[in-house]
């Protein structure tokens, strides 16, 4: 094994844009529509929520939208991110394959959700926002954002799940470093969190209500707060594409091209900010890298949800958007990956989906540490849970690819670290690990509460 | 801020060769002693914990010693490692330095324990050994040779000092994700461990018993086992020595030579691993570097410490070497700061201070997480409470030079990231983080009990 195994990139070749795929997409997008009036919403509305310049970036159609040098200055500081041919992973899957990764893991957060959460601390504070407020599940967008606050100088409120902030604090404690204020949800400090502490005090919150509560806050602050998300949204995803982008260079320096790529969906965001560069090259060149969306069994919105308009969030607050979805009212199942645990779909990612342009695959949780295991001993990295979904994927793939006896050149997106997750690798050394079945019967209890759009 | 931040080297650069501060010692080495006769110790002595290949290294005057290709291969998953200038930490501070650090919080257990882990593992292998032991106390070094021991397909028998072992789980479980086994210490597997349970079942274990126990599994195993230590000796320092050479080079490019380099110092490998190959230049080239040693204010080896002869363990099990000691039966305070809790230092690096060619400085726990939280918040990543040490006094040198207006070239070893001791930045954070004082009469105390060396 004398051969390459990183290709680092300069950061002089950081992309100096973020490619948008609204300028490809093969279909046109549907129209986000109002929660109350199930009209199209005007940009009057998403104003309340979010600065004038990410409403653009979600509605534009220029292919690429110029990243600023301030934000391209933090991206330095962990950009270009690595990217490694796996090749004692492959060695111990004995496979004719070709197995790459790009690892975003190497963000100070341990993650890639920095790369919206840099650009929408950006812009909120170009546009004299005072303060951001958001939601957060286990902790890795409350802990990304936190950091970006911080470096341009701006106040945060983090919403947390209840539970996870009293039992997973290690991600808490990260974003009150970072200098973040952080409450559990449901909270007081919102009317929606306090009606629901009067009904029980010790309501453990989900991430729903926590979205609830940071929309209200900014919503009613008299414009000092704005509200960020950190998936699902076009301008999210474009932010991350910064990826992709990079990890086409990198396929340049190894002088190879991916016959099938990967990444996990939750949101959709690391899953479009790692494949739509390549997708962009299926639509508009003669190329046909195979696209894999990897998401969990528990929570199949791809493979098993409808492709219809539904609500963005449990309590009805947010627009509705024509998406994947397995019912707003679904609550997925307690998986490690909570990433991972959403009822809908990125619009993009779905319509994709249902054009045919990417193949989803849902893939069970004990099979997916399984794969981390085989992962982790050969390559040294551990990797988050949510990652562990693409991982089983590529794995099945060189798998494959040695029963054919092809090569076949295969690339996932390691999203993240699994440094915060190890109760969850606990459970599984130790046979604690559930293996949830396809709740079939509460999402056919949650596709009846579909909003009835024309 | 459009200039460089980050110097990133090809692995093609990697050096080919560890550096060994013995070929250059200014001053000969003092014989290390056996522990029962007080006599010189004979490699036979030491072969019964160690491999050859490893005693010759340990005794070696070879300036440079080829790094086989297996590890080699190895290092590549990570390394060559990043090399930053904190180009945000200098405005923040507002100083006229440049400061740079060496980031070994990249290598997948996020820290440098790996760079001597993985040789120890190989050459190990290379010369039958089946299974090695060791000890850790919050799991740091017990989680680097799991992953090394993993790759070359070796046992290894971890002993963790129980109370962390119950504690602080998260690096106990990324053991065994490695797939070491790991026991609780004082443990019933030894002679020892089972001794000190029948005067007390509860007993909380302690570093030195740890060592005690891995070091009787080994030595009672009929050469089936050897046992493996993470810092002091001067085979674990040489395998460091990766992380200076590379920064020298990542020096060249950015076209500066450092007037103050700096390292956190416990045992002493990662500061010797950083500083050798820079104190080589002192020695033999014009250079003038200063070098400084950061230690724990609550265990200050090198700056109230006596240099003469102890014992490296509490059991009185261990050689006896020449060094900075606090006396073997001193027990640190409860520092966060737990790999800098050892009444010792290497010896090369005891000389080194000895003979004035490496400053030591003393800081106080309080002053280290100030420091951490405003790299943090400068440059992202959350340091190790280890590195901390390095980052406060750099944050010195850095204020001292805006004091005087003279550019001076800083750089610090990052020696990991602190993603597993988030409960120590929720003390600080929260204001219940100890100032520990210098324990003067517990060190007096154990100065009584040192060995009556000629």
């Amino acid at each position: 094994m004398t051969e390459r195994t990183k290709f680092l990139l300069d950061e002089s070749k950081m992309p100096g844009a973020w490619y948008n795929i609204n300028a490809d997409m093969p279909v046109a997008p549907a129209p986000v529509l109002h929660p109350g009036t199930l009209e199209p919403v005007t940009p009057d509305f998403l104003a309340v929520l979010f600065p004038m310049s990410l409403i653009l970036q979600e509605i534009s159609t220029e292919r690429y939208i110029e990243i600023p040098e301030p934000v391209r200055d933090v991206y330095k500081l962990w950009r270009p991110t690595p990217f490694v041919r796996a090749r004692r992973l492959e060695l111990a899957l004995d496979t004719p394959a070709h197995i790459y990764f790009k690892y975003e893991g190497a963000s100070p957060v341990g993650s890639h959700k920095p790369n919206t959460a840099v650009p929408q601390a950006f812009f909120n504070k170009q546009e004299g926002t005072k303060a951001l407020t958001t939601e957060t599940g286990a902790g890795q967008w409350g802990s990304a954002l936190a950091m970006a606050c911080n470096f341009f100088g701006m106040d945060l409120e983090v919403y947390m799940v209840k539970e996870s902030f009293y039992q997973k604090p290690y991600r808490r404690i990260m974003i009150e470093s970072y200098g973040a204020t952080i409450y559990p949800s449901p909270s007081t400090n919102t009317q929606y969190g306090r009606s629901l502490l009067a009904g029980n005090p010790d309501a453990p919150g989900s991430l729903g209500i926590a979205i609830s509560e940071a929309v209200e806050a900014a919503a009613t602050s008299g414009g000092a707060k704005k509200y960020s998300l950190g998936s699902v949204l076009n301008h999210v995803l474009l932010h991350q594409t910064v990826i992709g982008q990079e990890a086409l260079l990198q396929f340049e320096m190894a002088d190879e091209y991916p016959d099938v790529i990967i990444g996990c969906a939750g949101g959709g965001s690391n899953f479009a900010g790692f494949t739509f560069p390549f997708i962009h090259k299926n639509l508009t060149e003669d190329k046909a890298t195979r696209v894999i969306a990897a998401e969990p069994a528990a929570s199949p919105s791809l493979t098993k949800g409808v492709y219809t308009f539904d609500y963005g969030d449990t309590a009805q607050m947010a627009p509705i958007v024509k998406m994947h979805t397995l019912g707003h009212t679904f609550i997925p199942p307690g998986i490690h990956a909570g990433g991972l645990r959403y009822h809908g779909m990125s619009p993009q990612v779905s319509a994709l989906v249902d054009g045919g342009y990417v193949e989803a695959r849902a893939v069970k949780q004990l099979d997916t540490f399984r794969a981390a295991l085989t992962f982790l001993r050969a390559e040294g990295i551990i990797p988050a849970p949510e990652s562990t979904h693409a991982i089983k994927v590529a794995i099945d793939e060189a798998l494959a690819a040695r029963e054919s006896g092809e090569k076949r050149v295969i690339a996932f997106n390691l999203s993240g670290h699994g440094h915060f997750d190890m109760v969850a690798y606990e459970d599984y050394l130790h046979g604690r690990l559930e293996d949830y079945e396809y709740p079939a019967e509460a999402v056919e209890e949650a596709l009846q509460h579909l909003p009835s759009v024309g």
